[in-house]
Parts: C-alpha cells; structure tokens; sequence
C-alpha cells in the first residue's frame, strides 16, 4: 500500500445481531448465573464446560446436507477440510460429552453449564445472534423423579433469583399423553411410527401457537389451514372436525387440581398404551412434587405445555412468569416464558447407537434477567468508586497513596488519569463515573496535612459546572485531617 | 436416507485443539477469575464483554490480504459476504470498543474483561484453540501513572490469588528506551520511522529469546545470522560488531538497583530525544511505585523485557513466577511468564484516525491455575453431595424429602437415581461422587422412623464391594432418628 494513500478505516461496530455488555450489565447477570449455580449445585449438579466450538457433525441437526452446512449455526470449514461450528445450545455439547466419557462420568450424570450459545438467525430487536443460557441436565436416569427434581429446582432457583412465589408458575405436561391423544384421534400408528409424522408436526406447532392464534386459530391449522391477516395461507394437518376436537379437548384438559387434570387426561387417551404411561408418569411426578411441598402455587400440570423442540419424547416442562409488564406499546401483557425443558431419551443414541435416558432444562437468561429489572429485583450498587483528584500533577505519588489507602480499607478508589490542566474536566469525569465522593488536595491543603472531601452525591447537580471555587463552598464538602482520610470517606458514604 | 441403512455415526469428540473442563475444573478457574476481577474492581475498571464474534475487518491484523482471511483466526464469510471472525484476544475487540463508544465513554476508560479467546494455530500439548484470557487496560490516559498503576494492580491480583511475595516478579522496560539504543546504534533514523524497520524487528525478536539462546545466539542474529542445531540458518540484521555491542549492552543494563539500572539507560540512549524520553518515564514510574511500597521486591526495571507484540509504543511489563517447578523430563525449571502487557497508543486510531493512548495488561489463566495448583493455593471441596439412597422405589417421595431438607440447611445433596435395583451400585455411585456421606431407610428403619448414616470418607475403601449387610455393619455407620437427619449429618461432615 503506497504510504501516501490513506487507508480505508474499519467499521468500529460489532457483526450485525451482536452487541456489547458493559458494567452493571456485567455483574448484574453475572449474579444472577451464580446464585442459580448455587441452586444447581446445592441438588448435586456438577459444572461443566464446553468449548465454543464443536464438529458440525457432533452438533447434527439444524443442518440441511448441503455444500455449505451453514444455515442456523455459524459454521466454517478448518484446514483438513473438517466442518466446524458454534454451538447453538448446550444441550447438543452435553449430548457429545455424555458419548465420549461415557465410561468415566457417574451415571446418573447431573451437570449444569452456562455460557453464550450462538445462532445465525435474522436479528431483530431485542434478539440477538450471540446469548446466554444456563441449563441443568441428568443423563441416565430413566425414572420421572428426575423431571420432578429439575422441575422443583427450577422453582427454588427462580425464588432465589428473586422472583417472588406466586409470580411464576413451572407448568408440565408429558408428549407421551400427548402422543396417545394423537393415537386416539387416529393421527399416531404405534405400529408405523413415521405414518402421520407430517400431520403430527403440524398438530405439534399448532398447540404451541395457542397463545397467539386462539381456540380458531389452532382449529384452522389442525383442519384444512389458516389464512393469516396479511392474506398468507398455512396449510392445515388435514384433520377432520371430529379428530380435531379430540386435540381441542386435549388442550382444554386442564382442572383445577392436578388430580383432575390427570383424571381427565386419562379419559382422553383411553385406549392409547403410550398415552396411558404417559399419564401415570404425570400422577407419579404430581405426586412427587405434592410430598416435598410444591403445589399447584408453585408447580401444575398443563395439558397446553408443548415445547417446540422436536425432540422431546416423555415430561415437558415451562416456567412462566404470571405477573403483568408494560410492553413497548404500553399494553399491559403476562411477561411469558422463561424456562423450558423436557426428557429426550435419544440425543446420545446418535452416538453410541444406545438410547441414553436425560432431561433438562435451560433458563433463558436475559429474560429472567429483564423479569428482574422489571420487578426491581435486581439491586447493584451503582455508585462508582472514589475519585481522587489531581490537583498538582507533580504529587502524583501522594494521590496515588490516598487512593491504595481507600482500596486496602475495602473501598473502590481510582486516581483521575487524564490531562489534570482543567479541574472542572475532573469533576465532569467523577460526575460520569458516578463517583460517591471525590478526594481533593491542593497545596494548602497539602501544606497544613488535610484533604477536601466532596460528597458528590449530594453535590451532582451542580457538578458538571462549578469552578473550583464554586466547588470547594458546596456545604456537602468538608476539610479533614490526611490521616482521617478512610474514616472519613467511609463516613460521608454512610458506611461509618 | 433409507430407513434400512444405518447412518454413519458421528464421532463422539471435539474438534482437534479443543477440551472440555469438568467440576473443581471449572470452579477452581471460576473462583481465580472472580478474585483477579475483584482487584481490577476495587481499582476503579468496570467490567466490558464484547462477543466472540467480530468482523475481520475490525480485528484487522494477523491477517494476510488473501482470499480466505483464514490464518491464525477462526473467520468465515457471513450471508452478506462480509468476514465474520472469534477474537484472538480481548485487546482488539476493546480498540474497538472504545472508537465506537468514544463520545458515551468515560475519559480515561478503565475497563476489565475476562473470557474465552480463540487461536487457529496448530494445537500441541497443553496448548488448545480456545483458552481463558483476563485483562485490565485503560484507554484515554497518556501519563506513565496508568502503566505504574497497572504494575502494581497486577501484582496485587497475583498475591490475592495465592502467588506470596517473593514467588513473583513484575517486570518493567520501554520500547522507547530500546528505540533510543536502536537509534544511537544507527538502525533507527527519527526522521524516517520506516528505515531499518526490518532490521529493528529482528532485533526486536532476538532480543526476545535471549533466554533461550543465550548471549551468542542473540549475537549471531544481531550479525549475519544464525545456524541452530537442526542445521537451519536464520538471517541476521546484519549489523556492525559495534552497532552489536549497543544493543547487547542495553540487554545487560539492569543493576541492583532502578536507580541505577536507569543511570545506565540514560548513558546507553545518550543523544536520542526517544531514548531520553523513555528513560524518564521508567523513572517516574519507578518513583510512583516505591513511594507506594511497591519496591525491587515485587516490581523491577529490567531492560531485558520486550513483549513481542510490535504494536507497543512505550512502557512495557511482565509478571514472571519465580519458584522452580519440575517440568515434564523431571528436570527444574522456573515456571516463567504468567501477564504481560504494555501502552499502545495506536489501535484505537486504526478506526478514528486519531490516536488514543492506551496501556493494559493480560494475565494468562490457564498458567497461572497451573501454578497456583503447582503451589498447592487451590483450595477446592472436592466432597461431592449427600447420596441419599433408594432401598424402596415406592418411597421415592420420602428420600426426596431428606435431600431437600438437607440443601434447604445448605448441605449438597442428591437423591440416586439411576435403578436402584441394586444397591451396590448406589454405594458405587456415592463412591465415584466422592459423596461424603450416605443416607439409607429400608422399610426396618423408615418402621422404627430412623435413618442410617453412612460415613463415607471412613468407608471409602471398601465402598465398591460391599453387600448391604456389611455396608450396615461397618462401625462407621450410624443410625439417628429421622428428626435428627440434618443435624447428624452435619456432625459426620465435621461441620457439627
């Protein structure tokens, strides 16, 4: 490149769909994912953690068999021609462990695992291609006790995080029962498996877009198909009225006590082998969680739980939280989902050809962390720390030694680094930084062994345009002894 | 596919280069990095996450202007051609960072960010594709007080993870200084920076692996060149005997003292303005951290230390542990660098064309874990949880029961389940757990409404064979009443 030809400057933005966290943001979710490890841990569960990478042949699905598998996930080929990808959950990961350690972990194997997962999907607002989940999974137990713990451990790490009994729900369902009322209305061959597969994924999709289209809505797609506001056709699963009212019945099974609900489930699938197990695996987990004490204030069974994932094959489970936020239109709406799971018995299978019993789930992270703030559960002392002031460049030492001084005694203290010429760009800094209290000593100061303190928080609103001499006639500011100085700011930040 | 042929299986492993970390693993790290950024905190930096993704226009360098921008990174081509990229380390996402944000920003910025970093560089032993880096810099500040702060930040962190004084040695040299040797020995012309710019970095390399080569070898590189023991001839920068003699000089100039080792800098870069200027700013740091206790003790000038990185500008640093460790062939050998860092003025102007001081350093995680477990400093608890056993699978509530009142008292507790058909396999399992203690109820025991307690650290080594009936016998065993669970559990834990 000829020297004298300015070079193209880079874009200093990050790839579309990605986005920067910076300090509160930081350590607010970060206290968020360590009190739900506490949780996690305290039921027996181990840390485990992945790489950021795996085989796109480990990960498998998502991935239509083309030249360039690089739809859903971010995905490149390495130097040996190998393709290679980021994850996109960390269930798959947990899949790829639970084969290759097989012989070494303990079985039953419970872990927990929490770190960015990635999608290459279209971002939008609010969805982003890189965030965080938090999951806790048992390998290798085949009993439903282990869908009843995740469930109860869930509603203890909700509750410590802060969102208050009564502010959420865990609802369960099993796709067992599901799978029998399919068998009953006659769109399941126990015997030909695959038969109806396509019917069934529709019937599938149309249950969990209950919510937002409505008994009508749901109606339409399970018969011939629906015709959206915008004029778009989706074709229905073909259903007739008959069949699709046994679904409709299905959905609306819920009671006002578990019991109910499973009394009436076991109606809606009699005659169905699948759905008859099904149904004892929702009384065994209903009872399970009624010995250890979380009712229906805390844990339902809801016939209306889906999961979208595919590959769930027994007890579903959601937390949903109940209370009403604002949206961006400022309606009123139940803030929603923010945690799902489920028992899939054949993610490991893919492997090692053994079907391999598991069941987890993943909390969404950034929304249980926006249901936080929402409620004003989130408490970080957003005070930044001390600022010492330069106000003789050639004392930078004794600054500095003020501000060693705050941090050996526990108190977040800096020492202002920039061009120290204009005091009021120092104020303007300790105002941005949120500072509790500035440390201020000038040369009379020096001379007589005493320093300024200025509270800022009761000076803020002037801050940005006070001279020095404005500054130092603020009530809020008080002269004390140089060796009182950490009793002093300790007391002006009511911590004496 | 059809449905009669067996697919292929995926291999059950991650892609070459890449590990997964399990359990105290993972905690131990976790616990080192929540230390390091307790330090960084108390200093004043404020936590920054960035994604792993960034355009590879905007990590820029390492980059060779070819058609796959794939060397040293993991890049690949997004849906809009654009080349996407993971960070090779957390300082050019941060350039980024702060041209992007430069108007938000607070002047200086003092950020922290810890994470994962990833190298597409051929993995060997203990060397992976994706490894932890944790880094503190400050972006805004032109005094050398940053980089004096910085020194004595990381060798708080180091002694607060469990490195005592005296087992390490912070490092402290300027890449002015040596421009001022490289100019008084006449491969640096101030009025044309490009001149003898290939000469400087193999200077600049040799240098560097002075530990390696000793003095000879360095000598060699400084002249015509070298031949190594495989027969390999590496070019040298060709200077003169005398020019050589500079420059070996200055590697030589540390003293007792950094009072003296900077006199004799002062006499090595006598006539260069840039020599002059960077032995002032090693003064003026050296005087900063002595008159904050931080003496030769912990913190040294020593003109010995280059950082490879070109992209340095000024003051340099390193940490560099300084007890001996026995290395794979049994041999001792001192552990070595576990930080480095240093000012660089110029990355953020890539973006801005302006440029903005900055200066920051980088522990390297993964070694500094290996020496503090090296040292023994890493304190874990490696007691899994309470198993609490399954004699009667009908009663699966009552033992669900006991492992939630355990972790309600805070005790780590889990309930088996895998199948308890039998019961040598729980006592394995509680074995391979490193369980601390186990819980059984038979229906004898749940009949007289007691428990039997197993003390497992005791029983360990006959843990795998035994037979419910001498697993009973076992002095170490006691049986309480139900009530008392929680309460003798913690007495067998010694927490009583």
């Amino acid at each position: 490149m000829a020297k004298d030809k300015a070079p193209r400057r880079p874009r200093a933005e990050p790839p579309k769909g990605f986005r920067d966290y910076f300090g509160a943001e930081v350590t607010e979710r970060k206290a968020m994912l360590d009190t739900i490890a506490g949780v996690y841990h305290r039921y027996g569960f181990d840390p485990l953690e992945t790489s950021a990478v795996e085989t796109v042949e480990a990960l498998g699905k998502y991935l239509p068999d083309v030249d360039r598998p690089n739809e859903g996930v971010f995905a490149w080929q390495d130097e040996d021609q190998d393709w290679l990808a980021l994850r996109y959950d960390l269930t798959a990961p947990l899949a790829r462990v639970a084969a290759q350690f097989r012989n070494d972990l303990p079985s039953p194997y419970r872990r927990y695992a929490m770190g960015p997962v990635w999608r290459n999907e279209k971002p939008g607002p609010g969805r982003f291609r890189q965030f965080y989940q938090c999951d806790a999974d048992t390998v290798g137990s085949a009993s439903v006790a282990a869908d009843a713990e995740i469930c109860a451990m869930l509603s203890d790490a909700l509750e410590e995080t802060g969102i208050p009994r009564g502010d959420y729900v865990v609802r369960v369902n099993n796709r067992k029962v599901l799978n029998g009322v399919m068998e009953v209305a006659g769109v399941l061959d126990p015997l030909d498996p695959e038969r109806f597969a396509h019917e069934r994924g529709i019937v599938l999709r149309a249950i969990d877009k209950h919510d937002r289209l409505g008994d009508a809505g749901v109606r339409a797609l399970l018969g011939e198909g629906r015709l959206d506001e915008s004029g778009d056709f989706t074709k229905g699963a073909g259903l007739s009225a008959e069949q699709a009212e046994i679904v409709m019945g299905f959905m609306s099974a819920r009671r006002d006590s578990g019991a109910a609900t499973v009394a009436r489930l076991a109606e809606l699938t009699t005659g169905s082998a699948i759905g008859i197990e099904g149904v004892e695996e929702l009384e065994t987990i209903a009872a399970l969680l009624d010995a250890q004490g979380y009712g229906p204030d805390r844990i339902v069974i809801d016939p209306s739980v889906v999961r979208g994932l595919g590959y769930y094959t027994g007890p579903v489970y959601e937390a949903e939280l109940t209370f009403e936020i604002l949206d961006e239109k400022g309606r009123k709406r139940q803030f929603g989902s923010v945690s799902g799971g489920g028992r899939y018995d054949d993610l490991v299978k893919r492997f090692t050809g053994q079907s391999v019993p598991a069941t987890g789930v993943s909390i969404g992270v950034d929304r249980l962390l926006a249901a936080l703030r929402a409620k004003g559960r989130v408490h970080t002392d957003t005070r930044g720390p001390v600022v010492v002031t330069v106000m003789d460049r050639d004392r930078m030492a004794d600054y500095q030694a003020m501000a060693g001084e705050l941090r050996r005694a526990g108190i977040r203290s800096e020492v202002y680094l920039g061009n120290p010429k204009n005091f009021g760009n120092q104020l303007k800094y300790a105002d941005h930084r949120a500072s509790p209290v500035a440390v201020i000593q000038g040369s009379a100061e020096a001379g007589r062994g005493a320093v300024l303190l200025k509270d800022l928080a009761l000076g803020a609103k002037i801050a940005a345009q006070a001279t020095v001499e404005e500054w130092k006639s603020q009530p809020a500011q008080i002269e004390v002894g140089r060796a009182d100085l950490v009793a002093a700011v300790r007391r002006m930040m009511g911590q004496g």
